[in-house]
């Protein structure tokens, strides 16, 4: 079923705007051009609304966010509102600092966005129940579990409708839910994690998703976090006792690269909930 | 013809100066590293120029230009007309929008240019002779093909003798000429084209060889082409079926550290025009 | 002796707070990671002593300082004093520029560090005993070779004991000091330095292990200088004559991802004087 998704990505070739993160910025251009799509970084007051102009979807990731590159976000992100374009957050580090927390907020109060992804320390933290940190990666006692999915699965819808947006809480488990609907994931890899950047990356891929199957946005995001998360296993059967994070970082883009929609179609290992 | 060129890189391991994107700025690095030239990324105003003094060649690429990198970029290239040191434009994303068209136009009012390169959009953008934009990509209808070939080779012409410069359009058919001379070149994948950075990196080398071989500018920026495609070619036929854009890159950046003379004088494809 | 050292840090996974370039910054994170540690990069200094007390070390590296993360440096490095938290220096490309060489100097004014890392000439640069610049490499006549030993880690020490810090002086022979002691390292490799980023990312590696090991601060600097140069050799062993730096990069982050403690007290070379 999520095979035309990715196949649609292919076909339609979306110009994505990102206003992202120097650390894993390569990666997320290197992700979008294997996935059949195609990338543009501008996070310039001077020329951000023109960028989302030119493009097709907007990613707003707020990894090494600035004061510089803060307003960009949000002209941007008015931008691609007025357009219908798709927009996608990450808030990524939200709960590891005033500005992050901050910023992500308003962002929300200011812009529909139409996915937020982040792992559970930060999209609870955004929800204010509780949310611990570890910087960038989700704290333990936050971790979805096999004993906490039932509950999890009822807070992401619960705070999907409190913001009118789909909600994607990756990790271990993954769940992409919209009020009414939660698909729970479990593609993936536990050493993806080990990785600087996948769900940077699996942001942008949701950005192309959203993009080329606008008329099936849960759907897509769904796909998008399957076909990461097949591409880490799929990586992961090449690595050998010698290989690590690097070459495996390598692997996962070189997997969607080559993901056709006969693959992830087989791959996709979901429950609708 | 081109061989001795790169082995003058190795020789005289000339120090790069670049003020360019955080997107592919690692790659730029390690490319440069590869073909023996040293490199250096500094875009602050308060050492843009001191910079520029102790290098022997400045690389300007607009892929993320902001508020702040623009004024270095001035002073750079100023410091470098001053010292007679090559100087090279890439006009990443002209025509996407009205910040990169006009900051890539006044740069090259302000700053004497040794070689500008782009892809057919860009060019074209800048040249005034239409040029539509896919981001940082060129558009389909921009492409130079067998069919547009004698137009573009013409138009390469006039534009440089119009700026005084050395064109360099790449893409499927490379083009690079002054206003007599018009190298075009058929090395290089299409696939070149999925990896973020390929055009960077290629402007990278372009200031490299100029920098090591100044007496014969437009024949080194042709060789920097012809290393490139080259690189392309070797690095492709490593791939394995599992392979795609990501382990492409390294491989590429790898086939530059390898190549020698003789490998470069067999494998350039070129026709003089 | 070395082996417990890396084995606390994949026991107590700190997280290390990097204000840095961008260059080199994804391979920084990728090889914390690798080693067990967690990354954060924040730079503005609206957040940069939030991001400081969350981490439990901090890493200053100023390859591309801008009037903007400059300030951002001093906030950190502040706040980490206050808490405690070791604090390593990275004086990328002083001697370089005025700028880069005057916030070096200003840092260790203003901050007090556990370790300062850098080759040669950034080194004698700053202890303002000449120091030549290739940018950001060794110029050659500052490196450290058997003739010179004797008084390069004279220099070590003495400059160790004036700043009241640890002195890593990494080049193709490492010496980590305090006043009293030297550690001289022979691990690594000398196409080590055809890459970017593996004085980076070495300094991210002083700082993860430091926090790990807070008691023993001098040999925890000289294991991760072990450990770096192990990796170097390690990975260098799988290269094939069609890889170059670019396969090595991903090599080296891999070899430290699997490296373990036995691994490095049996391959780590050093002498004590």
């Amino acid at each position: 079923m999520f095979g035309n998704f990715i196949e649609n990505v292919r076909l339609i070739s979306p110009l994505v705007h990102n206003i992202t993160n120097y650390v894993t910025v390569n990666d997320c251009a290197n992700i979008l051009l294997a996935a059949g799509a195609s990338p543009i970084m501008a996070d310039d007051i001077e020329e951000a609304a023109d960028i989302t102009s030119i493009c097709s979807a907007l990613n707003i990731n707020i990894g090494t966010l600035n004061q510089n590159t803060i307003p960009a976000m949000f002209a941007a992100g008015k931008k691609a509102n007025e357009l219908f374009h798709p927009v996608i957050l990450d808030p990524v580090g939200a709960g590891a600092s005033a500005l992050r927390t901050s910023t992500a907020k308003k962002l929300m109060e200011e812009i529909k966005f139409d996915v937020i992804r982040g792992n559970s320390s930060e999209i609870k933290t955004l929800a204010a129940i509780g949310g611990s940190t570890k910087g960038v990666d989700a704290a333990e006692t936050d971790v979805v579990s096999e004993e906490t999915l039932t509950a999890a699965i009822a807070f992401v819808k619960a705070y999907a409708e409190q913001m009118g947006t789909i909600v994607a809480v990756t990790g271990a488990i993954d769940i992409v839910g919209d009020k009414d609907t939660a698909y729970v994931i479990r593609n993936g890899r536990p050493e993806m994690g080990k990785i600087t950047g996948t769900g940077c990356m699996l942001t942008c891929l949701i950005a192309a998703f959203l993009s080329a199957n606008p008329q099936e946005k849960l759907k897509a995001a769904a796909a998008a976090v399957c076909a990461m998360g097949l591409a880490g296993e799929i990586a992961y059967k090449r690595l050998t006792t010698a290989d690590g994070n690097a070459t495996y970082r390598s692997y996962i883009i070189d997997a969607i690269y080559n993901l056709d929609g006969e693959t992830l179609d087989k791959g996709a290992r979901y429950a609708i909930r």
